[in-house]
This record gives structure tokens, C-alpha cells and sequence, in this order.
């Protein structure tokens, strides 16, 4: 049975800081900051299907150099992540989140949306701080949208136009 | 006044965990997981304009039946609700979450996206469970996008399109 | 180094309730409910391209005033923020969001849909209660879709449509 005391609900929080951190490092492309999000031996199971095939990464050099060439400044990637599911078993946990995403590819004039269930791991270091050491996720759906079909669409702003890519 | 103990942290976090599993039941057609997070009594009162007359469901089996035969592997729905405010009054509660949702139906070329407020109800059982008792909303708008304004729109991953229909 | 105590925690759990009270009253057009959740002197700093340049509003009187002329009943607005990274220090406190909204403008036949990650600070005032004292975003993109590039688009349901305008 779950504890019902404030060091649980302490390690909830702390895991939710964990998840929103490794989510914002994505988004704003921080890849240090990601790396701090994973253990050293780190597993990404990621499905992507509009890039190909189910996708594994082994350990977090595997993982940050996978994002660092693939979500790099040519396009705009949003994570959204809620209602956050979560069971501690002393040193590890295991989190369930709901995920909605949007990739757009200017320069391929392409929207990826898609919707997914998170299934993640934590382990908690001998520093005492929770890192992921599994994240993964089954899709619901994924969509893409090509802008050609909306002539008059425009991107009015985008934080990574100017960085050289 | 609000108490501002522990026992009221962990009722919320109870509270929200019971919304998150409703949730998750509804988008992947957990009929029976979704009935356990309902009271027996419980109403439901979803207004959805673009299927027609505002709906009102009596009883968890009214509910439960409802979303088997309306939601089944025909479409896909992602449901994600956030911002929640939650009063609690004793083995009562009262809950305003902000919601948004899509619905895609591949068959007949459309999504329907829109966002509401929910106003629910919580009950705890005699077994000491928090369940829904009732639950709505009041939409801020639906919309319906007809994929035949998206000629080359590419569903490329779908959970459901292998489930016998 | 944050302290781990339940004061903490119900912190954490006041300052998500004032950003939520805040998000619901901007979508809910409650000018009232939105100057309370802000001090006497907060500042807005909201980039939003499509709109112009970068706005900045100095006190709450011009906050509310800006968004009761420019977000009435004649447009959508859908909030939705997620991710808290909050941190506390005595009676003030800041707080990182990531955020994305949808408005959309029927007369116009225009929807903006984007995201962002909220900059916040609030204080706590002498009556206990937490305000934000400043807020703004910095833009991850912003884009715009014209409804004539959708002609079978169809606002089913729009909370708006009868108040006058």
C-alpha cells in the first residue's frame, strides 16, 4: 500500500520536476540539461512512425546525441505532458503520463501532431537525486499535415528562425 | 476554511489521480477501468453540439454503455485536462478542470477539436475510494475540420486501426 | 537548498491554484476574477507577434484593461499551461510554465495557435494571499491558419456567439 505521508508526497513532486525539466531541455533544445535528466545507462523507446521505424536508444549518450541531430534548430518541437501517474517503490518508480506533441518543419512545410501514453522509469542516484532511467511511450495517434495544403498559413513567430542552422 | 494539512495534500492528490484514470480509461477504451472510477449513481452531462442535443447520462452503467458504443475503435480521442481547482468538503468534492479534446474519425474524414470547463462531483465510498459522482462541462467551442480541405493529411500512426471494428 | 515541509508544499499548491484562477479568467472573459490574482503593480510582458510588437504592461489596471478590449466576446481564447517549475523564497516566489494557447477570431476567419514557456513572479501580499506580480512568455513559435484555406470548417459550439458584441 501506498504511504500516506509527506515524503511521499515530497517524491511525487520531485518526479514531477524531473519529467517537466527533461520535457523543457527538449523543447528548448538545452542538451546539457537533458543529459542531467538520465542516468548513465538510460533506455528511450521512442515510436515515431512518420520518422521511420520504433525507435530504441541505449544508454544517455545514445539518447542526447539522437536529439542533438534530430531536433536541432530547423525545427520546432512542443511536448505537453500531464496527469502524471506515479508509483515509488523506495529507489525507483514508474510514472504514467498523457502526451500531446507538435513538430513543425519549416523548411519541409510539414506539421507532425500525435498523441501518446508515456510509460517512464525513475531510479534515484546514491547523490539522492531521481533521474530517468526508462521513458517510452504508445502512441495513440500521429498525424501529419502538409502546409501546402493551407497556403495562407504563417508562422508569425519562431524562437529558432535566426539560429544558424 | 481550506485546512492546510497533510490529509488534505493527499485527498487532492487522490482527487486528481481518480480524474487521470478516468481519462486514460476513456482514450484507451478501458470500459472497464473507466466504470470503477464512477459512482453507481453517478451523472454525466456532456455537452457535445457537433453529435447532436446536449447529453445526459444517469448511472454508471448509462455512462459506461454510452461511451463503449460511441467511442469504440472507429475513432480516436485524446482528452487532456488541467488546471484543477478542487474544494474539498469532508467525503464530498467539488472540482474545475480546463479540458481540451480531439477526436479523429478516420472513416468519415474528420477531427473535431474543441475545450471546455468540467464541473465535477467526488464522493469517497464507505471502502474509503474517492469516485466521481458527477461530471460535465460547459464548452468554450467545438470545431470540425473536414480532411478533405487536407488532401495530403497522412494519419501515419493510429492504436486502433487493427482493432476488428 | 527547498525546504521539504508540508508549508512547502501547500505553497506550491497555492501559487498553481492563482496561475489556474488566472488562466480560467482569461478564458472565461472574468475581467473581476483576473485583477484579483494580480498586485496593484504587476507587470505583463506577452510577445505575441501576430498581434504587433512585443506588448508591455505596467500595473493591473493596464493588464485588465488590455486584455477586456482586445480579448472580448468577438474571439476564442483557449490557455492551457502546464509543467510548474516553481521555486519559493520567503514571500516571493517564481515559476516557469510551459504553456500553449489557440484563439480564434471567427469574424476574421483566422485561428493562432502556439506555445511558449511563462516567466512568472508573485509575491505575497500582507493579507496572506499569493498575486502574481509579473508574467510574461517568451515565444516558442506562433503560426497562423486562415479558415478560407479550410472551407468545410465548422464552429459547432462557440460560448461566445450570443453575447453582443
Amino acid at each position: 500500500m501506498e504511504s500516506r505521508t509527506l515524503e511521499h508526497l515530497l517524491t511525487l513532486e520531485d518526479l514531477r520536476q524531473l519529467k517537466y525539466r527533461y520535457l523543457r531541455s527538449v523543447d528548448q533544445k538545452d542538451w546539457d540539461g537533458l543529459a542531467d535528466t538520465l542516468t548513465e545507462d538510460a533506455v528511450a523507446d521512442y515510436g515515431t512512425p512518420a520518422m521511420g521505424d520504433r525507435l530504441l536508444l541505449e544508454g544517455r549518450d545514445a539518447i542526447v546525441s539522437f536529439m542533438r541531430e534530430n531536433l536541432g534548430p530547423g525545427l520546432i518541437s512542443v511536448h505537453a505532458a500531464g496527469h502524471p501517474e506515479i508509483t515509488v517503490n523506495g529507489d525507483t518508480a514508474t510514472g504514467t503520463w498523457a502526451f500531446t506533441d507538435t513538430v513543425i518543419v519549416p523548411e519541409y512545410q510539414i506539421v507532425i501532431q500525435g498523441a501518446a501514453f508515456y510509460q517512464d522509469t525513475y531510479a534515484r542516484g546514491d547523490d539522492g537525486t531521481w533521474r530517468i532511467s526508462r521513458t517510452g511511450y504508445d502512441r495513440t495517434y500521429e498525424a501529419m499535415v502538409s502546409l501546402s495544403d493551407l497556403p495562407k498559413f504563417k508562422l508569425t513567430s519562431n524562437k529558432w528562425a535566426t539560429v544558424d542552422q
